[in-house]
This record gives structure tokens, C-alpha cells and sequence, in this order.
């Protein structure tokens, strides 16, 4: 892990990092001292890992809070090269999407191509922020939409030091066999008239996670318009299961 | 209005009251001195004004909100006589829950029987209350589940003093009209393993709401099995929208 530069700024310090192939970014409550609970945050499709959606929520994570959060480029993301065969996943996505056709099986197509690269990136940046003795072995939580619940869902699934996980904004389309082995407290955002997600598939994918403890918060918009008040949601969420 | 009884504890004063034929009862803040927002809370299908899931949420209300909580007996319910058309309507809605029968019809027919005397009633119980210089002309919530939905449906819509609601546990069946009229901020719980009402129709009525700002909360178990954390949520909802 190699740290590039850091900047502080009301309260919260920001690292921006490298592990291996993923540029990452780690916020912290300034001058953090001692072990506390740590966020991974997954980005949307075609977002980055310093995405307004994800920075807003981080610095709320830290100020308020007190938690570390990480986020890094998922592949073919942000500051990452894409590759020949993303290109190509990417362009029958667009070209589906163009033709208004049922995009299920090629947004599935490219959540399993990024997964099976992103989830052993994030368990290995993990293991290196948590040996910063500013975050230290605490609970780990997990915060990803869209395509940041396409990657996060196999995620959770794989990774035993995930305590509680923040998901939604995807139908459960190639996801029912996994999602069922996510045992961990869940809260899941459901936009009520998502342009991008039929709503029987995002509440059946609700239906599907195998957690005892899971908790559904739908709201009126589409899928881009989650109303604010669900970050103050997110954060007593986390801080009640990971505190 | 009538006070019966005053008493404190735990930095709530709780008063029992008559108005008309309604025995109520008003939960504030010990020693409260000026105007706040004031909760009227209806309560579910055979309960009372004073079943532990009113009396635990008004104090939270009153404690960690600074609200003035107000309940009162439904018609034929808790204190007040039972007279015989309910007796005759509540004898065919057991029958049907006996014989394991659909019973939505049946439901409405007892909720539509109930709202006619139960709205002007809680009109009348806002009016007084107001009066009462420790609780004032503020802004005005309700929360009512299951039978509480059932009445606080048609009263959120006929009441313009009411401001927010916290509704739930009830399906759509002969208020979509009305729910349609709902146009406050409401926030919407559902059982998902709901073994009263079923899912698609919780969902259904939560669809019917008017409300541009409306947020559906679904948790796993029963009819009665809402988490306790949901009260917390509501708490906030409340003060997010009458503070």
C-alpha cells in the first residue's frame, strides 16, 4: 500500500492510496488515533471511487461517525485502464440499453466479469487499512448501489469480517444463489419508480438475502434521486451494528 | 374536556381525560411550558388507548422529542360500551379469521364502520388539546398502525392540521381512493412475513399514498413483529418534519 498524497479539510483527513492495480482514496477523522470500525464503500457503474454519492456519504461516516472509509477505483473504473474484454461487455450494455431492450442478462454479464477481479482487491485493501493503527482490527461495513451492490453482494458473501452491509438499487437477477448465503444485517434502498430497475426485481432481491436482520427503505424517484435523509439512515444503521 | 388523573414519572406527565365519549390520555414533557408538535396515536384492532406499543412509543416521542403524545379509546374499544352493530361486524371478522377465510372485506367494513365516528372524534381531541397552553397550536403528526391505519388513513386526509404520519400493517383494500387524498409526508411499515396482510398488498397501499415525500420501511416477521428500532426511525421522521 502506497499513500500518494494527504489533505485534510473540516474535520477529515483524505489519503489517496495504490494497492497492487487499485488507486484508492481512505478517509479518516482528523488526527484518528486507535482502532474503529471501517466502511468500504462500492461505486456505481461508470463512477469512480471519489463519486459526489461516495464522498458526501464518507465524510458523514467520519464526522459523524467517527468511522475510517475506503473506496478504491473498481476495475475499468476511475484511474484504471479498461480493458478489451470490458470494452466489449460495456458496449453490448450501451447498445442494449440504446435498443430499450431487457438489459438483465448484460448488466449480469458485466457484474460477474468485475467481481471476480474487485472482491480479492477489496479483501486485500482490507487487510492493509486495517493494519494502519489509525483504523486498526475493528467491524468492517459495507456500502454499495447499483452496480456498487452487483460487486458488493458476491463481496459480503465471500468476506467473513463483514459485519453489516448497505445495498440496493439492483434487481436480483443472477444474484438469488448468492445473495441467499449474505447473512449479515442488511439495509437495502429500493427507488420506488427506477427507470433503471424493475421494482418487482429490486424487492425480489431484497427478498432473496438470507439475512435474519434486514431492513427495506423505499422511496419515491428514480434511480439516481435516493433523498438525503437516507444517509443519516445509513449511519445509525451502521453505527448500531458495528459501534 | 375532562382531566381525570394527573401523574409523572421518568420526566413524563401523563393525563387521563374524557372528551365527549372519548377517554383519552396526554403524554408531555414533565414541567413543559409553551407550544410543541403534538402526535395523536391510534391504536391497533382490539387494543386500547394505553397497549404497550402506544405507551412505549409516546414516551419515546415525548423524551426524545419534546412532543405532546395524545391517544384515545377507538369506538368500542378499551373503556367505551361495545354496541351491538359492532359486536354483529367484529363477530362476522372473527368468523372469517376462524374459517381462514379472506377477510379484507370484512376488515374494511369494520375500519369504514370505526373512521366515521373516530375522525370527528380525533378532530375534536386536536381542537382541545390545542387549547392547552403546554401543548399550543403546533404542527401535528399521526401514528397509527394495522386498525391505527385503517381509521388514520381517511382522518391523515380529511385533517389539514396533520402534517406528517407514520402509517403500516394494512393492505390496500378499500382505501386506495383515500390513500390517494394523502398527500402529508408518510412514513410506511411493512411486515414482510406479515401473516395478516398480505405483502402485495401493503405494498399496494404504500403505491396509493398521495404523498410526493413518502418512505417505506419493510422488516421480516409478523403482523407484530415490528423492530424495535423502527421506533427511533419514527422519532426522526417526526422531528425531521414537525420540528
Amino acid at each position: 500500500m502506497r499513500f500518494i498524497s494527504q489533505t485534510s479539510s473540516d474535520g477529515v483527513t483524505e489519503r489517496l492510496f495504490t494497492l497492487g492495480e487499485s488507486p484508492g482514496v481512505l478517509w479518516t477523522p482528523e488526527d484518528a488515533v486507535g482502532a474503529r470500525p471501517l466502511i468500504l464503500m462500492g461505486h456505481g457503474g461508470g463512477q469512480h471511487k471519489k463519486a459526489p454519492g461516495i464522498v458526501t456519504r464518507a465524510r458523514r461516516f467520519v464526522t459523524e461517525g467517527g468511522f475510517a472509509v475506503v473506496a478504491v477505483d473498481a476495475p475499468n473504473h476511475g484511474d484504471r485502464p479498461k480493458t478489451e474484454e470490458f470494452a466489449r461487455i460495456a458496449a453490448e450494455l450501451r447498445a442494449g440499453m440504446v435498443a430499450g431492450e431487457g438489459i438483465a442478462p448484460k448488466l449480469v454479464a458485466m457484474h460477474t466479469f468485475l467481481a471476480g477481479q474487485a472482491v480479492p482487491e477489496w479483501q486485500a485493501v482490507l487487510t492493509e487499512v486495517q493494519e494502519l493503527d489509525f483504523v486498526g482490527v475493528g467491524p468492517v461495513g459495507y456500502c454499495g448501489m447499483s452496480m456498487g451492490c452487483g460487486l458488493g453482494v458476491p463481496f459480503v458473501a465471500a468476506e467473513p469480517r463483514v459485519r453489516a452491509a448497505v445495498l440496493g438499487l439492483l434487481g436480483v437477477d443472477g444474484l438469488a444463489e448468492t445473495a441467499a448465503r449474505v447473512t449479515v444485517p442488511v439495509q437495502f434502498l429500493l427507488q420506488w419508480d427506477d427507470d433503471q430497475v424493475p421494482r418487482a426485481q429490486g424487492l425480489a432481491l431484497f427478498d432473496a438475502l438470507g439475512s435474519a436482520d434486514k431492513t427495506l427503505h423505499a422511496n419515491p424517484g428514480k434511480h439516481g434521486e435516493i433523498p438525503g435523509f437516507e444517509i443519516g439512515s445509513s449511519l445509525r444503521f451502521f453505527t448500531r451494528h458495528l459501534r
